[in-house]
């Protein structure tokens, strides 16, 4: 069993492995939209086609929404099981691509080569880094250095509706020593990262419904409610003037970051302007008095996502409308209740609304934030793996986005997992022009083959 | 010459009328959306054919947006000039139509029959009432009691972009002793009314950026600037918690309703419970401490008529967006100065803007309010014939709607505008499944006889 060997034929096998991404990311597996979900399965299809190819009992399992892919390997060793999603985002605005999002490329670029394409970085990219290094591994040794297991959802982008009941169906079946999942970032550009701090997500989308029909501006406007000023107003009161979030109780379970952490992040110099200035901004918008860090990894938020209601076409309707509607996504951290949240937040959008206004709501994922436990000794391995391949000291982080899978595998399946993931903050995923650069497929492959041998 | 022939001939031709009036509907003459600009030059060409028959002098008359129709009689007689427009509201949201609004028809109801299709009351259905008189006048007399001129636009649902120039460049082609406009409603369901008071409009669309891109907002949410969360606190400001609009001076310019004109208006006993009741509401939602007839006829407005930004599609996509915007207009009275308006909203809007955000501006029409004055003779014997021929004494009402072609005709071509139209509140014009009553299309028709006896 050689490292170098699997890292050689790594480099050699790279076009061919670029080939195979380019492929899973042909396939529009956007899984919030049912027009695409025969494109789902037929990802799922590719991907359980993959990995029987590699020698695994791979089975498209179903689920009420997409399928799930359940692939074992036979070999001995530490049982591990690997977690990716093969969904995506759905693409619009599409007139602000560069190209067909799924008619991905390898593009030349100023900061080097990139693969250009929906899903690229979130998360086929990242999930066939995995699925490269296991083909690297078995090419030269003949075997794998792990009884290793597949997992991959399709509903990740959409709340992953079916994933806490398949696990709990199939609990013995997926359990494991440790979880890896790969749907995160390196810290800065080239520093690795292992993320042992998760926020958690609720989604409520509301409607607030004023008159019972459209109703004509000039005949009605000034005694008639209008729903958008209604929605506007509930919309503005989210926050104080502080940037804190003014829901009744919303801060309850939300901890102080502990002094060694917070030591911690002030070690990795993060250039908050430099993060803000790639997308236009200066200032960091969040609660006063807070470092960016903490706004991003251990402040919860809440972000309005969508807002729709009355003429949006060209020219100009002057329509008094019926319904306005937001969707409202909530970032959480340490042990808020995302269901004691979400009733105190529909009590505050009733205690807003007008005697002439109703209010519907649509819940949307529910899931609390996660802590992992370093202290296993699968992190350290890991941690000094990933150092030896980027040549930089990986630093534990905390991570601003939902990845609910990390709390289920804890809660459902009693087993640590880590979240060690190769996209870089200018991957534009969920926008236009996604992409996931060529060295961090590359030396995301040969990461978690040093990761393989580092866990045996 | 006799009167009652005219309106026996109107009464037996009134299924042709009708069948007329179903072929003017099936033509989708949407003005706002560049989609549908060849269904406006056939609904022109439509209405020329129409006027030439009837023995009219008819041109469609190109200006840069649709084009006018212009048609001359040549009797003799006091001159007069009837406006209306053929182009309608796009017909969005389609899903709460219960049929095409393009393939209209005559419908039985509990309340009567009624013409059921996009554009049947407004304005297609009442400017067919004056053509519909013209050809029983011409029918039993052989000629018209006086000298008419038919002036039609296509372009009044989109802010009338051509008709100032148009009627500068053919001030004295149009000119009259009085221009007829037929684009209003009866006062309640059975009490005709001329307009003397309308209500100007303003047209503001905002766009607010802050994001270079749209971003997920677990990797930014809590520091990146979400212009949605800008957009909702702007239009919250927008009005007080009495009801006011908080926008710098706009105020300037509204007068205090006259004591007289007051006294008139309690004595229309008008139902504001019925007529917020129809649609859903109760509650008059203006400001504080007024009518609710002065909500609608004399007081000012800030309407929000849409908004956007962000995911709207199915399902969730936790987007932090670039962008959000919105439409809003204002209805102004008095002698509120548009254009000074347009100046403090968009000082108003930048004042809110954080750093990190910017904004374009789009303006969309900016027409002052207008006030008839009824010393004119016609106002006196329209009123009587209108009076004679619905059995109820009609009444001077104001009207919250926007028709600055009535201001028009006063500042360009110095002439007074009598405003005398047959729609009801329940027409749902600008919204779906849009009616115009069999019974308001018939004595609409033998309104005009009358008063076109009247004036001549």
């Amino acid at each position: 069993m050689s490292l170098n060997a699997v890292l050689d034929r790594i480099d050699e096998d790279l076009d061919s492995a670029v080939a195979r991404l380019l492929d899973l990311l042909r396939i529009p597996s956007v899984s919030t939209d049912p027009a695409f979900a025969g494109d789902c399965d037929t990802a799922a299809d590719w991907l359980v086609a993959q990995l029987q190819d590699l020698g695994f009992d791979a089975q498209k399992r179903p689920t009420p929404g997409h399928p799930m892919v359940v692939a074992h390997g036979d070999q001995d060793g530490p049982r591990i099981l690997f977690y990716g999603h093969y969904d995506v985002q759905p693409v619009d605005p599409i007139d602000l691509w560069d190209r067909d999002p799924f008619d991905p490329q390898l593009e030349d670029t100023a900061k080097g080569k990139v693969i250009r394409g929906r899903g690229a970085s979130d998360d086929k990219g990242q999930l066939m880094t995995f699925v490269e290094a296991c083909r690297a591994w078995k090419a030269v040794n003949g075997t794998l250095p792990a009884r290793i297991t597949f997992f991959f959802e399709g509903e990740e982008e959409s709340g992953s509706p079916s994933l806490v009941p398949f696990m709990q169906e199939n609990a013995d079946e997926l359990r494991a020593d440790i979880a890896l999942i790969c749907d995160t970032g390196l810290f800065a550009d080239r520093t690795p990262a292992i993320v042992t701090m998760l926020r958690g997500l609720l989604g409520e989308q509301i409607t607030i419904t004023g008159p019972s029909k459209d109703l004509h501006s000039g005949m009605y406007g000034g005694a008639a409610m209008n729903p958008i000023r209604v929605l506007s107003g509930i919309l503005a009161d989210l926050h104080d003037d502080t940037g804190r979030v003014t829901v009744p109780g919303f801060y309850d379970g939300v901890p102080d970051l502990p002094e060694a952490v917070a030591d911690q992040w002030d070690g990795l110099n993060f250039d908050h302007g430099t993060f803000l200035g790639d997308v236009g901004l200066s200032d960091p918008a969040g609660e006063q008095g807070r470092t960016a860090l903490e706004m991003l990894w251990s402040r919860p938020t809440a972000e309005v996502n969508g807002i729709w209601g009355g003429y949006t076409g060209d020219g100009f309707k002057t329509v008094l409308p019926s319904k306005a509607s937001a969707k409202i996504s909530f970032r959480l951290v340490g042990t808020q209740d995302p269901h004691a949240i979400r009733d105190n937040f529909r009590a505050f959008v009733q205690e807003r609304l007008p005697t002439d206004c109703s209010v519907e709501f649509h819940g949307h994922g529910a899931s609390p934030a996660s802590q992992m436990s370093i202290d296993a000794p699968a992190f350290e391995q890991a941690r000094k793996a990933l150092s030896d391949e980027w040549g930089v000291e990986a630093a534990y982080v905390g991570c601003g986005g939902s990845i609910p899978i990390a709390g289920y595998f804890k809660d459902i399946l009693d087993m640590d997992a880590m979240l060690i993931g190769f996209g870089r903050d200018d991957d534009a995923i969920h926008s236009p022009n996604e992409k996931y650069d060529l060295e961090c497929f590359h030396k995301g492959i040969r990461s978690w083959a040093r990761i393989l041998e580092a866990l045996s």
